[in-house]
C-alpha cells in the first residue's frame, strides 16, 4: 500500500487536465499525488492491439508533425520528454510544468512544439539553463518514458486521467466540467474515491448522454 | 420527469442480468423501475457505425443460428419478441419471466431457444395459452422493438444495463458482482445514483484493472 496516489495524464487529453488541475487543488489540502504518464498514442496504436510492438520512446523527435494520427505523435513524445526533464528539478517544479503545459495547449490552444514547451518552462520557474541541459540527455528521457508505458500497461490503464489510488483501486476518471474551487475539487474527489473502494466494485458507470457542460468556478 | 426509472437490458448480457436482479430487489424496497429493450447486436452492428440502417426488428425469426456474430442475432431477436409478448400479461409477469430467462441463460448457461423461453415462461408463472397466442402476434412485436431501439438510440443508450433516472440522468452501469442481498442493493443503488445527480457531472468512472470477481450473497 503506497502513501500516495498515481495520476496518469497525457498533455493531449483534455480530461486529462481537468483531473491534474483537480489533482493540483488537492495537492494544496494535502492529499499526495503522483504524476505518471501514459500516452495515448502508444495505448491506442494499432500495432499495440494484440499485443505491445510499437512504443512512443523509440520515435522519433524531429519528424514532421504531420496529419491525422501523425499530427499528436511528436508533440506527444516532445511533451513526455519534456516533463520528464522538468521533473528532475523537483515534485513542484514537475506538477508546475504540468499545468503551465496544459493551460497552454487547452486553455490557450497553443500547439504542444518547442516554443510552447519554453514558455511553459517559464511560466513554471523552471532552472532554464538546468532544463534545456536535461532535455538534452535524451536517451535517458526516452528510457523513462519506456518505464512509464509498461507500469501503465501492466495495470491495464487505457485513457486518461486515471487515478491510481494507495490501495491499488485504479480507474479513469472523466468529468465534464473543470474546476479549481477547492470545496467543490474535494467533494468530486470524495465521490470517486467512494465509488472506487465501494464493495460493489463498480466496474463502469458512463453516461449514457451528455450533459451541457459548464465551468464552475 | 417521470416518475420511475427506465432500466435499458439485453438478455444476451450478464451485466444487463446483474442490473435487473437488483432492480428486482429494489422493486421489492419500493423503487419503481421500467424494463426496456436494447439490443447489442443492433447497437454494435457495423451498418449502424455512421448512420442507423440495421435493425434487429427486420431480421428473420428462423434463421439459423450460426456463429461469431449471428451466433447472437436470432437468440437476441427471439428472446426481446418473447419478453414483449410476456409483458402483455403485466407489469409482474414482465418482471418475472425476464428474470426466468436471464437467470437461464446466465445461471444455468442454457442457450435462449425455445425451449428456455417455454421453461422461463414456465418458472414466471405465465398463463402459457395466452403467451403462446401472443408469441404469434409477430408484426406487432416487432414494432414494439423497433420502438424500443428508437427510444434508445435516442437516449444514446450503448450499452446494458442503462438505467434513466426520473429526472433523465441516464447512464451505463455495470457492477463486477451479484446481489440479491437488499441491504447491499441498496448501498449500490445509492452510490450510483449520486453519482449521476452530482453536480460534476461526472462522465465516465471505468476500472483500469479488474478485481477478482467474487459473489455476494
Amino acid at each position: 500500500m503506497s502513501d500516495h496516489t498515481d495520476v496518469f495524464i497525457d498533455f493531449l487529453c483534455p480530461y486529462a487536465w481537468r483531473g491534474v488541475e483537480l489533482a493540483a487543488v488537492l495537492r494544496d489540502q494535502g492529499e499526495t499525488f503522483r504524476l505518471r504518464h501514459f500516452a495515448l498514442v502508444e495505448g491506442n496504436h494499432a500495432q499495440n492491439q494484440k499485443t505491445h510492438t510499437w512504443s512512443l520512446a523509440d520515435q522519433p523527435l524531429d519528424a514532421p508533425d504531420g496529419e491525422g494520427y501523425m499530427a499528436y505523435q511528436t508533440p506527444s513524445l516532445r511533451s513526455f520528454l519534456a516533463a520528464t526533464a522538468a521533473a528532475r528539478q523537483g515534485e513542484e517544479a514537475a506538477w508546475a510544468f504540468a499545468l503551465a503545459l496544459f493551460r497552454a495547449h487547452h486553455e490557450e490552444k497553443k500547439p504542444l512544439d518547442d516554443q510552447t514547451i519554453a514558455a511553459a518552462a517559464q511560466t513554471a520557474g523552471l532552472d532554464q539553463g538546468r532544463f534545456a541541459q536535461d532535455r538534452h540527455d535524451e536517451a535517458a528521457l526516452r528510457d523513462a518514458l519506456r518505464a512509464e508505458q509498461d507500469a501503465a500497461r501492466e495495470i491495464g490503464v487505457f485513457g486518461t486521467p486515471t487515478f491510481v489510488l494507495p490501495g491499488g483501486e485504479a480507474a479513469y476518471y472523466r468529468f465534464e466540467n473543470l474546476t479549481r474551487d477547492p470545496a467543490t475539487a474535494r467533494e468530486w474527489w470524495n465521490l470517486y474515491t467512494t465509488v472506487l473502494r465501494s464493495d460493489p466494485g463498480v466496474a463502469t458507470i458512463k453516461r449514457a448522454r451528455n450533459r451541457p457542460a459548464k465551468r464552475v468556478a
